[in-house]
């Protein structure tokens, strides 16, 4: 590892020029073994490869080709530019955290092709503007041309952060002028129909030092909610244009757009100092997070707009909980965490390891578009060869119309690290665990310490220092949520430690370990009374891990939705998951001729023990029916 | 009233050629008071006009016009000619059983432009074959032209069943001569991708003795299910192109399209004497009745495909309970009943009174389209001179993009009286109550019944004979399933008489009256257990209706979901509904920063009674939030 010579602009997702607390680089942190080690290695050599030769096949990544040769022929909707710049992005931190000659090499010649079809003013998408396309900005609500241009931003950003300021950065700050010209003070009063561009804008200006880009962020931030969009059938919630931002209560609408923007408003928030719009959007979260988030972390519960329902409805079986919605609850979540927020960190490994990383298959080949918490049917596996409309019904699919999901998947598995932990003035935060280590520099001191343990599958983590640091350092750890209480070793003496931030003061010896002891036992959790759908339900977690009832754990006559927990409970922790005692609902099928009336007498089957496994790998064997939450018997 | 002339044509809705049971036509049956009485007023002086009114402002009617001018200009989705059919069938049906010149001299007009878009060969459509358009039969997925073709069939059907073979049944030979030609034995071998026709062409068959129209439509029915239909993205199965009819097990995909395939299909089986395939569908709907049903006898549980769910997938809050669909297993019903099927009746009483009718305010002048079980939030009043897409989060709407229900409602309740009893060669059989009477043959005898009770408010109905019948003469009564027992009164004597059909023999002597008294005290009902989405909660109906509690009924601090069924559980009987006793939660909103954890002791707040009202009335009052299923505390 080195240290950069550019610091302003080399970091991770997401650098303020404000604030105590900041990310690491990936020349800072780096993925040791463990799970993560495996899921990195899984985005490296299958995601990021399946995601790119996708593209080429079926013609993404040619509309800029054609696009510079003058043809205006579209292969795709709208906005499939913006795969190919997730692609980009994924590829830029992938590069970062480890060199790789072959997709350098692949990134490079990509990068080409994009920056070929850049129109001489800055312009740059492949769907508007050109021969036999619409005009560009000629619609907002479902055009798409800012989003994309937000996600090349990101891309290039994700290149500047890992020490090159080359082809796709030129490109960006291009484009970057051209929407100042076109959309700032003196330009078009207007607002992309999905959010995204914020984000990438405060970041950009934040990466290249240029105050314009914040300033324009801040601009489409404050003209949203305010009507610029013309109706849609799902109403001006569907793009948060309903209510300016720093007025709403909760998230609402698109469950993907409403956490872009939520993350775009906390990065102008924090850029400008705007206390108030920071502490808007915090609540917001706060309250999403108590009243519209699946126990997995995910979020959506609409199937028809992809969009949040009312408070507390929260139906698993059509929970929509789209991947891209973990995704996006993740960067808005990392940048509260970076402000100092509490629970920010707590949320994110929730929804890092029960949702977005329930998303691929386990050979990396096929995602889940939506992530339901009860199928009770065994779905229906797709072909590995065909392009799918959303996968609703289905298992994992390789490819969709809208294939935002994949890439998603490819951006964030490629910076998963670069969310574990952060520095301040006087210390390190270790926010997630694995096995990992830090080499940085902590005032002006170089601390190197190495985490190691099998979680999120063992409660033990071990931190151990690699080189002394003194009385004047601090090292928090993250207690999770979950744990309630986790028990802290140092030096041979056990402190209890309640969930929240502890910390730690040096000095800590080189070699000198400190040992995180978590809870592993599988639990019992309830649902808040409030949620109809799974009332006189319970789910089991073990550790930060939901776990889920799948059909191939069940007696051979049984699908998930003939089984309720018997009223003994008996619950094990077993291997990574548990066994749980249930028992068979008796007559099977129970069909009366007309399902409502006097209330059913118990008719107890037979009792068995059944596993239950992580959630994230459910699916993995074939079609199958699976439950997160059970029904208790009366 | 007359006995007509041509025996074989007039007649209500679905004459078979076959079989022991025949329903009643227009001349035949007639409302005479109370509920049924004002809701054919509102039909006949503000549904009918209503529809009329926003056809014609929109352009809808005048499509015609303009390819009868040679303009292939249109205005409205696709199918909108079929809005202007089923207003046409309406004012047939309504013009049947009362006559009106204003409406008559209207429905001519009508006809006379929807003629004059018929081109040479019969083909009649407005948005395919003529200038600009797209070529006929290019698009049987979303096209609807053969879906269109039925309305326009139905409607002349309704106009021959009430005495009149006039223009618009020769638009219907002309176009059926075409059809045959078509989409015969020897043309095209292709379905339409919505179900309509197929019972359109068996009554067209039946009403002018056309062998080819039946033979047509039971080729359209085993044609259906074998990948004729390119693939959509919700399956085939969204159309009923997964199985063949004979083979499935359960309704499903599409609700509206599924009820009206089943229509066809029993059409078909019973004028071929298929009786496997009539067994078939019967299954499937008992199927349907006992796993995929709302207590309102709605169907439909997915809005993003307005389609069946899996088995017990029936989410209140999320109910799409198309009113379509609930006419549509009116029409079902009403052709299982007249096959002998038990149950039939009772299921139509069902969706007549809770869902068919819970769709158009009070005025007549909006309609829900989808009918919800669960209002969480208070919903938008849209305003009554718009037209939106589906009013799927608001209150009742004046008109909508795809507006099936307004026309679908004014034509079923033009005909509803027609639902209420049939005959055989030896009596007669009431399906239905309320206040009407019958004038009819049985046997070569003339029989005049007198119906009369404040049903569905009262359970005390009362059949009077006005004219006198021998021994030979049989009555039928449906003891509703809901009552579990009955009481029959005759000549001073009382009878239990357990739900189903009970049977009562002559002679009965000029203004003889029995009375069928039914227990009227609101009642809790259960669900099964197997309904996730309901587990925990009750509902309270009283006779027929199904109650419902709305915000307005409550303190003016709570909303429905801020209070639960006190467990000492107060039920009352009052006026048309019920007082229920309640207890508020507390503290409220219960809002822990996350939302899963330990079991929530039990927090009791402030008790207090509110009335339940019935379901089809809410929303009357504006916007406010609404439950069916109450959380029982625990």
């Amino acid at each position: 590892m080195e240290v950069s010579d550019k610091p302003s602009a080399v970091g991770g997702p997401v650098v303020p020029r404000n604030g105590e607390r900041r990310g690491l680089s990936p020349r800072e942190i780096r993925i040791t073994g463990g799970y993560w080690a495996d899921v990195k290695t899984l985005n490296r050599e299958a995601i990021i490869a399946h995601c790119d030769e996708w593209m080429e096949r079926i013609g993404w990544t040619s509309n800029f080709d054609r696009i510079a040769a003058g043809d205006g022929t579209h292969a795709g909707i709208e906005f499939v530019d913006s795969e190919v710049y997730k692609l980009l992005e994924a590829m830029a931190w992938q590069l970062g955290s480890a060199p790789d000659a072959a997709m350098e090499s692949r990134y490079l010649q990509l990068v080409g092709r994009v920056a070929a079809a850049q129109d001489e003013d800055g312009y740059l998408d492949t769907s508007f503007g050109h021969a036999g396309q619409r005009a560009r900005y000629t619609d907002f609500e479902w055009g798409h041309e800012l989003y994309c241009f937000g996600h090349l931003i990101q891309a290039a950003v994700a290149r500047l952060r890992t020490g090159h300021d080359d082809l796709l950065p030129n490109v960006a700050r291009k484009l970057v002028a051209h929407l100042w010209r076109e959309f700032g003070p003196n330009g078009r009063q207007a607002v992309c129909g999905h959010p995204e561009v914020e984000m990438a804008l405060v970041e950009f200006g934040r990466a290249t030092a240029n105050d314009d880009a914040v300033e324009l962020a801040r601009l489409f931030v404050e003209r949203r909610g305010h009507g610029l969009l013309s109706p849609v059938r799902f109403g001006a919630e569907y793009f948060q244009d309903d209510v300016p931002v720093r007025s709403a209560e909760v998230l609402r609408g698109h469950a993907v757009r409403a956490y872009y923007l939520a993350s775009g408003a906390i990065d102008v928030a924090v850029e400008t100092n705007d206390t108030d719009l920071l502490a808007a959007v915090e609540r917001q979260i706060e309250t999403t997070v108590s009243r519209r988030t699946y126990l997995t972390g995910g979020v959506g519960a609409h199937h028809l707009d992809e969009a949040f329902g009312a408070d507390y409805e929260l139906p698993p079986d059509r929970a929509y909980a789209e991947t891209c919605a973990a995704v996006a609850s993740v960067m808005a979540n990392w940048r509260l965490l970076l402000t100092g927020a509490t629970g920010a960190d707590d949320r994110i490994e929730r929804v890092l390891l029960n949702n977005v990383l329930a998303s691929p298959r386990q050979d990396g080949r096929a995602f889940f578009y939506t992530n339901t918490l009860h199928q009770r049917t065994r779905g229906i596996q797709p072909d590995d060869h065909t392009v799918i409309e959303r996968a609703e019904t289905s298992l994992r699919a390789p490819w969709f119309t809208v294939s935002c999901c994949p890439t998603n998947i490819a951006r964030t598995l490629a910076s998963a690290e670069l969310y574990f932990a952060t520095a301040t003035s006087d210390g390190i935060d270790l926010h997630q665990y694995g096995q990992y280590e830090i080499d940085t520099t902590v005032a002006s001191q170089r601390v190197r310490i190495d985490v190691s343990g099998d979680y999120p599958f063992e409660g033990a983590v071990r931190i151990t220092f690699a080189t002394a640091v003194g009385d004047d350092f601090r090292l928090g750890l993250r207690v999770p949520d979950w744990a309630e209480v986790g028990t802290i070793v140092r030096r041979g003496a056990e402190t209890a430690a309640p969930s929240g931030r502890t910390e730690l003061f040096g000095p800590f010896a080189e070699g000198e370990t400190i040992e995180l002891r978590l809870p592993m036992d599988a639990r019992i959790v309830h649902p808040h009374p409030r949620i109809d759908a799974i009332r006189g339900q319970i789910a089991v977690e073990r550790g930060p891990l939901v776990l889920a009832l799948e059909s191939t754990e069940l007696p051979p006559d049984l699908e998930v939705d003939d089984v309720e927990v018997d009223p003994e409970i008996g619950l094990r922790t077993e291997g990574d998951g548990a066994q749980l005692l249930l028992r068979s609902r008796s007559p099977k099928p129970q069909s009366p001729s007309w399902p409502y009336g006097s209330a059913e007498p118990a008719a107890p089957g037979r009792q068995f023990v059944a596993r239950l496994y992580p959630y994230s790998r459910w699916g993995n064997r074939g079609p199958s029916s699976m439950r997160i939450w059970i029904p208790a018997a009366p």
